[in-house]
């Protein structure tokens, strides 16, 4: 826990500069446009600990896998996100010194990340070692508006002096991962140019070829005499070198206009050229010009995502920062792009696609944005299925079943422990889950008959060959699994698992039948394009669905996490100590393993996904079961938990548990928030408040809502797409407003009872 | 499979040189004295594929943990024998040209390990590009009787013209690992001296500063004129040159004495002057002086252990290969010491000692050497015992329980795969039953009360933490196991190990018992010293025996592998089409894991550990059960089950398993005898002949036989100690003799009935 920045509605601010904290205000500092991202690294030269981190996304590097002991069926790479040409320096020389905040004495430091706009700002007043005064401010975001662009504005005043002043905008290709398994540069092939006022570098990423040009220029406003300009070019490093007699009290503002282009929206050939191109259209528009249509998206984007909570303002900077950073990272508009656990905030997981997107960002997404958003997070997996059954054939599975990888960028599997990579599957089912809850959520029905069914009938064909018959049993069973609780490995039977798979056959066999008749010809082409012989294997699933083992214990009445758990010493989380939590940080791997402490929700992950077939007894026992044991040590865990604690009416429980995720990353609970912000467990906290204290749910193609208000707040309001509506839910402490922003009526279920809303009405409950 | 050697009693012989065998070859001639080993890499340069391997027992390097994902509890380093300075070396220049058999025509090679007499013998005419021919006859052995001596003689004759000859005898400190984790040189602090006759090279190990230096001298015997003498002194290389007028027809041989000393045996100070003495001390002797005082100690060692199979060759020649070998390895004179998987033959498992020591190893020194050899390899464990217990401690245990490492050097852990360092600790069971195994064999009742109990009680202690009790069973179990069996990671209740755990406590019960009155003083002071309070703990490890859950089938009458193994699917090993054998290289890891098939006896290794406990019924039961599962994937396979088999009068099977033992790395079964030879697995393999087919075994201090004999034998005979006696038994097809060479009667029990053999007399039964 590390908490120094200040609350603050709609912003975040830092004030004083503490070295010890700037990587983490790297991380939490972040700005995007979902094309790109970048850590809030300093513009200026610093010499203390930094992490360099400049992302664009979709371009990786497929880094050879590092391992002790090699597994049959390890992937050969790890493809990483890379650390790309950094385009945000600008180093500042004054009479001879440099600017360098790690070297400096610096007064009235003050960083603000204004979520409303999109903008970093940061100002601050330097001494340097020689008694040199400057006040410094700065401002840069990325631009939502022109996808390309990047814009900074740097502001230098000398306070006790007349001088030099030198400011040296660049841009530096000579960057590293940190996590690189062999320590070498994944860039190669540089070209770099340099004009007065202007310079470019080129690069290209060694064995995936992804190639992308960084184009930068600038100009100043100032009283001041520029009375010397320099370039400098170099293979890796290009930039302006501008000499500036500088008068005391007269500030010297520069803006670098930076262009971002990559090889996945432009022939390689024209990139040079393309990126020229760019450079000019982002030159003829002043920054504060770039900024207006900017701040309007964002503007859009707020209004369908916001919540708004009255009478806490840590929960509302908290929630905001979180639905903030989500649109940052994924605008979805480009389906060749994902969500990384830590989008552009840090190397960590390598940027790859994990099971979070479907299982937590798709039902965000789904909520405040149009469709097409997460048809796209959908169609992603879809232009990944060959690669997924090719994946599936490296394990021994054949006919086209298609395991989808644990960790990817392009659909091959990326990572490489075999406990996860060969037995974490379940990931498979969250996939086919997202398609069930995108057509449930719009009602694009249409999906399931063109990209949907191709999906979940490879899935569904890898479930039926990774089942085994048990001739003990008599049933169905599956071995050799991690379940979602990876603090149990290679066990027998995990209750979320089996449950999935077998959600996943029945449900691709509901699709099939329903669309039989109505669209038979799009069916015909599917079934012929992946050799499906409807018959044969319909009735070997629905042989397998039928005699599907699914571990309980009857005594107690839960679902049983694996066959052996029971097995194990039952102790409960409230009795650990708190001096051995984390347990991952004290415990040695086996211990953990051995132990009945739950990592994240498991069982309760399936009774969150299929609440709908269980009664709320056994909802309950469950809970009570396996939440004392679980100690919410992935940031996915507490969300699941607490919007399964609202709708138990465990109202404490349920805002204890929302409180662990909604400022995870601000208040740095675990100390790790240098390493980037835990992106998609975000979309979680998200879920907490819409689905956990609003009750949002779709049953049947039907808006349902069943809100609570925890007990510290005196209301809270959240926006959600539903279909051709756009609602306002406001929540009380006694009544419900619900604004249906659309030209439609709009039947929906409130508390059980179906209410209709008409156009444009705000009804209060 | 891949046999190119010539079948022979007492010798391999290789004729013919082909490059792409060579390093298996340099895998299957090595040699060494149990302090050190070699490869028989070539003397002379050769530029094709080798693995140059030079060792020093108990010289090693802490190489930094390398993993993919760290877990907790891992060790920082993996010690890994060392690839030392090469001494070997005699670089030879005919004419100008380079004397290098990947270049020359070769003809007429001939490479001889003579195993009766330690020596490596080769001989070849190789002509060079330029058509100068030489005839090359060379012998090399590493000195029995001086311990830090190796002799060559190299000898050029040229065929076909006069002119010079140069020798370069050197030794080359500039030698790498092959397996490194980060390709780094494990060595430093070079010290190299060289003078007109003799050098010296002195280097330290990188961490572990292990010194060791290496001396060489020469002496020539020719007609022909040495012309000039140069000496060679770069850091890391010494040697010497010597032109040589030869004349054509007229043989130069070059004596190279070598000398390899270490800081295991020498103070670091002197090592330098020590090997100056050493040196002197060995060319004090000629070559034929030394090479018949080594000759001399072995005929010692196949006085005692030599097994001869009259009938089939290829037999007798592969069961002296395993016997030889192993002395080559271990000799028992040094308890600092222990033997790899890959002895001195190579790198593979870093060279570091394994719980094969204890089951397999044990039982052939026991019968094959004096006690105090068998005692040693107790003592290294017994040295270790605060290192286990600090690995204990490391994973969460503590009161002084011990976990022997999966893999070790010095005591430390090296192991970093989770299911295997954290989880396959039946290990610590080896452990204590070699102690048992010791003192029934040799009667030294007197190593527990000194040695063995500290021991017995730290492994006790552990397994008394590591079961934990099951509410659901009521009963202990066992859980995150991996058994013998790692074709299964991550089990609950092996039965082999809670078997194992369950006999541990037993037997330290028993033995805290037995002497409690004989032997108070003694256990007074081990308890006094390890904290035991033999009341409590006595009580502790009651309970959990009384109450240990031992897995079985009742309808199968089957002990089960792990709670869950009946569970998978039941295919026999031998339905797996052979296209697919071996498993681990045709199929993903998980596949392999999910599969009922088992790589190395798991059950079946208790059973043979525990036979007196089970009637032939059960044990039958039980192999026929799971042998028919078992893919004998592990070189330490076969020779449990052929025991076995010949235990329940399974001749054929126990033939058939024995064949899979017996010439492994000669015929090179698996393709894998460039990596080295499977030094632990043969004395498996005379395990299978000594106490399988001749069924010998130790109960209540008397020593049994059951013999049968394979059909495709005529006879065979066996040597073995046995307390004060040594006996030779010889097992025909009708009958048995044995000799009772010693100068006191022995009972023995032969077939189940006690009988008297007199001394010195041979017994026909």
């Amino acid at each position: 826990m590390n908490k120094y920045t200040k609350t603050d509605e709609w912003c975040i601010i830092e004030e004083g500069f503490k070295p010890q904290n700037q990587c983490s205000s790297e991380s939490i500092f972040s700005i995007g446009n979902g094309r790109m991202g970048q850590r809030a690294n300093f513009e200026e030269h610093y010499s203390g600990e930094t992490l360099l981190g400049t992302y664009i996304g979709g371009v990786y590097y497929n880094d050879k896998t590092r391992v002790g002991w090699w597994k049959n069926g390890y992937p050969e790479y790890f493809a990483k996100v890379l650390n790309a040409p950094n385009w945000t320096g600008i180093n500042i020389n004054i009479n001879g010194e440099v600017l360098d905040l790690a070297v400096c004495r610096t007064e009235n430091f003050v960083r603000i990340l204004n979520m409303k706009e999109g903008l970093l700002e940061r100002s601050f007043t330097a001494e340097t070692p020689n008694g040199k005064r400057v006040k410094v401010s700065c401002k840069r975001f990325i631009s939502m508006a022109d996808k390309e662009a990047a814009l900074i504005s740097y502001s230098v005043k000398p306070l006790n002096f007349s001088g030099e002043i030198t400011f040296t905008p660049y841009i530096d290709g000579d960057v590293f991962n940190k996590d690189a398994n062999y320590d070498e540069q994944f860039w190669e092939s540089y070209q770099s140019e340099a004009d007065n006022g202007s310079a470019t570098l080129y690069a290209v990423t060694k064995k995936t070829a992804f190639h992308v040009c960084l184009g930068m220029k600038y100009s100043f406003e100032t009283k001041s005499t520029i009375k010397k300009t320099e370039i400098i070019s170099k293979t890796k490093f290009v930039g302006n070198v501008i000499t500036i007699d500088a008068i005391e009290g007269e500030e010297i503002r520069m803006i670098k206009y930076v262009a971002v282009l990559s090889s996945l929206n432009h022939e390689p050939n024209n990139l040079q050229n393309d990126t020229q191109n760019a450079l000019a259209r982002i030159t003829a528009q002043t920054f504060e010009a770039h900024f207006e249509a900017h701040k309007k998206i964002w503007a859009e984007i707020w209004k369908h995502s916001d919540i708004v909570i009255n009478g806490d303002v840590e929960a509302q900077q908290g929630i905001r920062f979180n639905i903030f950073q989500l649109n940052q990272t994924y605008t979805g508009d480009d389906n060749r792009l994902n969500i990384g656990p830590k989008g552009f905030t840090g190397e960590k997981y390598g940027g790859g696609t994990y099971w979070d997107t479907e299982a937590y960002c798709v039902p965000f997404y789904l909520a405040t944005a149009s469709a097409e958003v997460g048809r796209n997070l959908l169609l992603y997996r879809y232009k990944q299925l060959d690669k997924a059954i090719e994946n599936a054939e490296k394990l021994g599975f054949s006919g086209g079943a298609a395991l989808y990888p644990m960790v990817t960028m392009d659909g091959t599997e990326s990572h490489n422990e075999w406990e996860i990579t060969f037995e974490e599957i379940h990931r498979n089912g969250a996939i086919a889950y997202a398609i069930h809850n995108y057509v449930n959520y719009t009602g694009d029905e249409e999906y399931i008959t063109t990209y949907g069914l191709p999906v979940l009938i490879g899935i569904s064909r890898f479930w039926a060959q990774r089942c085994t018959w048990s001739e003990e049993r008599e049933m169905y069973v599956m071995l050799g699994i991690t379940g979602p609780n990876e603090y149990e490995n290679n066990v027998n039977n995990n209750w979320y698992t089996n449950k999935i798979a077998k959600w996943c056959m029945e449900y691709t066999m509901f699709c099939v039948e329903k669309y039989a008749e109505d669209k038979s010809e799009a069916l015909k082409a599917i079934f012929s394009k992946y050799n499906f012989d409807r018959e044969k294997e319909v009735t070997q699933w629905r042989k397998i669905c039928e005699n599907m083992y699914l571990p309980e214990n009857k005594t107690k009445g839960i679902f049983l996490q694996q066959d052996n758990y029971l097995d194990k010493e039952q102790i409960l989380a409230a009795d650990l100590p708190s001096e051995i939590r984390p347990l991952n940080q004290h415990w040695s791997w086996d211990r953990i393993l051995r132990s009945c402490f739950i990592k994240q929700a498991d069982v309760l992950q399936g009774i969150f996904f299929f609440e709908e077939e269980y009664d709320l007894d056994t909802i309950c026992r469950n809970f009570d079961f396996y939440e004392a044991r679980t100690v919410h040590e992935s940031s996915l865990s507490p969300c699941v938990h607490s919007i399964l604690a609202s709708k138990l009416g465990k109202s404490e429980k349920a805002y204890e548990l929302y409180l662990r995720t909604a400022r995870l990353d601000l208040d740095d609970y675990n100390n790790e928030a240098h390493e980037g912000l835990h992106i998609t467990s975000m979309a979680g906290t998200w879920m907490s408040v819409v689905m956990g204290f609003g009750g949002l749910r779709v049953r049947n193609g039907v808006l349902c809502l069943e809100p609570v208000i925890p007990a510290a707040w005196q209301s809270y309001t959240f926006n959600v797409f539903f279909r051709d509506h756009n609602l306002k839910v406001q929540v009380s402490k006694n009544k419900c407003s619900i604004l249906n922003n659309s030209e439609k009526p709009l039947n929906i279920c409130f508390k059980n009872n179906i209410i209709q809303i008409q156009a444009n009405q705000n009804k209060e409950l």
